[in-house]
């Protein structure tokens, strides 16, 4: 409705926002369809014109964003059907993971295939905020080389901290980070657009964008360190200055063990994952205290915002077996609403991957939502 | 702009809807003037035409919503400027509001000013749900007898329990009700439209209406229970099932005693208006356990949903000089960034008025929003 009644407008200085409006709406309709379809249908789904539409459809193919599969004949399964589908060769977003314990990356492709994937398990606590970031930076390059048939768009790190508009890391406790710029160093190596967000968002996003996720959740990202994203009717809630969802720092047992953080009693001391001494011969204690942690936390988040659903992910997603009996315990005792409603506990659809992954889709999302800048940054229009 | 589309459209079965909408605007314009304007004010700012304008003004005023004040000669203070404004006899709100130790009602006029106020301890544990709604049914007939010059466009009820959607309180713990419909009641005995919300809710609503409200904050209502309205980003967050804001029941000490809800250790049990021990010769230690325990449990939510402002209401305003210490002693030592971004916690601007002036301002703002319907049930278009 809006495409239409600004493409009908005829401002002239309008006319190049028109045109990067439309591009979007018919590259989200293409991607988004489950099955190639025609610049006829297209043309109906949006509300556009044809003639519009096939000129936006030409642009989008010269600039590599979409292909035209020609009609084959019906010979049974496995032929592509005819028809507009995003490019396969289409540009790609790089998505990072740095964590306490490991370093990710991944290539995802426009149509949101994880192409390649690497991870290196190294304790990051060992080398400074520099070091870390120079072996992300090998990382990267090993699947920019992997990757050499995509064009890359750019590159997102998601990281285990509180990071600022600007795109500093302020604050990751975990890593011993404070007032890092891992953007601009990233920037200056990979010769990339560059974002940084938090891990549990990027997490959560990849949840949310997941088929048949729920609109409203919250995503517990258990490592090291605990972090979550909050879902708020579709949106990813981040709070007045980004950083929410410090849900490893609210306190469970106040008078307990001193955090990293410096307080005491913080979630991450009982339910971090060192917490749960998976190394020992008998974790069996430790796993119950975590579960009890969580829920008790987790009674706290739900009576304070009325979520139904709680999605574990990160290394909790395998775990969750072991940790549901805990949690749902205290979650009964503790919910006021307990009885009222019931509560989902679920693992992540996308396990240890969410945070990587959603650090990949959010490039590609860029792309989707704005091809008209892409193409120019490329110097394709 | 949507005003002026839909108005330009001439589709006949619209018409009536576009009438609405446009009432609603020219009311709102006019109410929320700080000087009486004039009709080509009120054009010029909701972008109608002045025939427009004039027409709907013409049915607000018969309607008995707007008044044209006579131009005056300019002879100093005190005379009322020329031009149109809220009528100080049009439909006003009958909020009423039922908690642990009190009743209380009030009439709220169209422009928002309380034109009458009625507040009767009694400790409602005492009654069941019928008799407190009966005392209350008596008390808001006191106040319709002194508001008799005003015609009341409905009723709305605060109280300190869960809310359903259909406006039946499904618990209200300290009031030991479960299942109660009270609107159906009020509406029986009244014969008034009656709607029913959180009391937490409500005051926070009435809190971001007053002038230089912040966006985006937590409302923490202290009264024998302990609730909260959450606002983001101007908008009250209502949660799921419309039961956000349970902060009462946040666990603080997890092995503390029990709670009237069952659970242990929940921050009522330390910071409730009971735990305070006001009425003790020596309440000292008990209101630096209570902001201890308000600071740890407040810590938590701002961990969580990174708020920067929280707003003590209810019995917490007047106690807060006393209870600031120790507050601000746990959100310093809690809060993980708080050493990045300053938090504000300050007093709610009306104390404790704020759920029943929220409630008969949720009448007000309804007649405000919808000025067409009320008209059409006063039998007045």
């Amino acid at each position: 409705m809006t495409a239409r009644i600004l493409a009908s407008s005829g401002v002239p200085v309008r006319q190049s926002s028109v045109r990067a409006h439309n591009l979007a709406l018919v590259l989200n309709q293409v991607a988004t369809s489950p099955e190639p379809i025609s610049r006829a249908a297209a043309a109906s789904a949006t509300g556009l014109t044809r003639a519009t539409v096939s000129a936006l459809v030409d642009d989008l193919i010269a600039g590599g964003l979409l292909t035209e599969l020609e009609p084959q004949p019906r010979s049974g399964a496995g032929r592509p059907a005819a028809g507009l589908a995003v490019s396969p060769d289409g540009p790609a977003g790089l998505g990072l993971e740095i964590n306490v314990d490991y370093l990710a990356a991944c290539v995802m492709d426009l149509s949101g295939t994880v192409r390649h994937r690497l991870v290196e398990h190294a304790d990051q606590r060992l080398s400074d905020a520099r070091t870390a970031l120079g072996a992300l930076v090998a990382l990267a390059r090993r699947a920019v080389t992997l990757a050499d048939d995509l064009p890359l768009a750019g590159v997102a790190l998601a990281v285990p901290g509180l990071v600022a508009a600007d795109g500093i890391v302020r604050v990751a406790p975990n890593l011993g980070w404070q007032d890092v710029d891992a953007a601009a160093l990233l920037r200056d190596q990979l010769g990339l657009p560059v974002t940084v967000d938090n891990e549990a968002n990027l997490a959560a996003l990849s949840e949310l964008r997941t088929a048949g996720s729920s609109r409203t959740f919250v995503y517990v990202s258990g490592e090291i360190g605990i972090g979550a994203g909050i879902v708020l009717d579709g949106e990813l809630y981040r709070g007045v200055h980004g950083w929410s969802g410090e849900i490893g720092h609210m306190p469970v047992y106040p008078d307990g063990p001193v955090c990293r953080c410096g307080a005491r009693g913080c979630l991450e001391q009982y339910a971090g994952i060192p917490a749960l001494e998976l190394l020992d011969p008998a974790p069996g204690p430790a796993l119950d205290r975590a579960g009890a942690a969580l829920g008790i936390a987790l009674a706290g988040v739900i009576n304070l915002l009325d979520v139904d659903t709680i999605v574990l992910g990160g290394s909790y997603a395998p775990l969750l077996p072991r940790l549901r009996g805990g949690i749902e315990a205290e979650l009964g005792r503790r919910v006021l609403t307990a009885e009222l409603a019931p509560i989902t506990l679920r693992a992540a659809a996308l396990g240890a991957d969410a945070a990587m992954c959603g650090a990949a889709g959010s490039v590609v999302r860029a792309v989707r939502d704005d091809p008209a800048a892409y193409l120019g940054r490329a110097g394709r229009i």
